[in-house]
């Protein structure tokens, strides 16, 4: 069977297969098409702290085959500021850490005294940057207050502590954050409503999560194609290509 | 775990996440957000006659958990002509009528003397309808003849083949080469190369598989989510949701 990747995060996940936005969920099915299965599991409004609590239920036994790699990518509403409009979403920083390293845990390292998929590639996400504007534009929950219920500078201090875990677990890490605000006009560009991806934002996250994939060893030229493809079969003797 | 539907098929099917194309695979993971996985199973270039030799690497050995549906959509290259360029392809179409059949034994009907996935909804999907200008302008292989590799007559007569045999095994079928013809204009609009979707033509096949899933009880009303949704976590004691 093919190997599999799971996608676990927020709405960012979860709406990663919407084709009018370019959805970068579904531009891995169809990059890796006939080598993996991408396994979608995005909870739209989730923190780290939800996630956490849910993991087992997110995730099959440790006794059922291992993900060649999971995308953790929380962290948009965990640094929803505790003051504001979706305070209730809100996890403090150390509290996000400690989250985000458990998830790591729970999936490679320990379940009891066993480990439970130690060759899973895992690699981090950090939230990507705020457009404040687009925020109070598009707010989510009633907000009259006329500030932006997210900070691009809250959503940077939570991007450097997922960087910071990744490099303490000696994992893979997108600095979305960081990368989306190397292009000028990446508010608008890359972000529909200050926080969700646009075709362009989708764009990066898929060439990032490639490009890390890639680093792991799991690209095209690696992963070997389920089935023969049509132009190796011998029409006189098509049972042949499938004696393997 | 959520339930899973299988997308057996060809290119047609193999190509269903490219989201330039609105792909029609894409669409049902969009759609059945946090409530099934999509499974593709898509081998470009393939003919029932492949399709049935590689079934059982295709699909998970009968002991494991049933896909609540499988759609199963040949018949494209079988319909290719016996005296033109793709030739190679071609099966006759008896032979096509009894390998659809013995897809549709082998996932539901048995194995050996056990039943493997009676409960299992099976929906065939024809053809589409080709346009024969299309296939001139965009061939697959060298094609001097000036004559096309597949006909709009000849997938007509697989599609009326695939819907006899749906009725035959009493399982749902997705009537693709009839459907898309009552629009004018559809050559064009849903065919993009005389055989494959455009935007247009990959939103008939979405909406048509998941009106069949519907008239199989399989929709967002009946199908549970996977999870609490976040506006359901009580924030002051957010693993309460979770106990169930």
């Amino acid at each position: 069977m093919r190997p599999k990747i799971y996608l676990f995060g927020d709405s960012i996940t979860e709406e990663s297969f919407s084709f009018a936005d370019g959805g970068w969920g579904a531009s891995l099915v169809h990059h890796f098409s006939r080598t993996v299965d991408v396994v979608v599991r995005g909870y739209s409004g989730y923190n780290t702290r939800w996630a956490l609590i849910a993991l087992d239920k997110v995730f099959p036994p440790p006794e059922k085959e291992a993900p060649v790699a999971v995308t953790v990518f929380f962290g948009a509403n965990d640094a929803c500021l505790p003051d504001r409009s979706c305070a209730f979403q809100h996890v403090p920083i150390d509290e996000y850490k400690n989250n985000l390293s458990s998830i790591v845990s729970f999936l490679k390292i320990f379940v009891g005294f066993q480990k439970r998929w130690p060759g899973t590639n895992i690699i981090l996400i950090t939230p990507p940057p705020i457009d404040e504007d687009g925020r109070l534009l598009h707010p989510y929950v009633e907000n009259a207050s006329g500030l932006p219920e997210r900070t691009n500078e809250a959503a940077g201090a939570y991007a450097n502590a997922c960087v910071a875990i990744a490099r303490q677990c000696g994992i893979l890490v997108v600095d979305l954050w960081t990368k989306m605000q190397e292009f000028p006009g990446w508010q608008k560009a890359y972000l529909s409503d200050g926080l969700h991806l646009t075709q362009g934002g989708n764009r990066i996250v898929f060439e990032e999560v490639i490009a890390k994939l890639r680093e792991a060893g799991l690209s095209l030229e690696t992963l070997p194609v389920d089935l023969p493809r049509f132009d190796q079969i011998d029409y006189n003797d098509p049972v042949k290509a499938f004696e393997y």
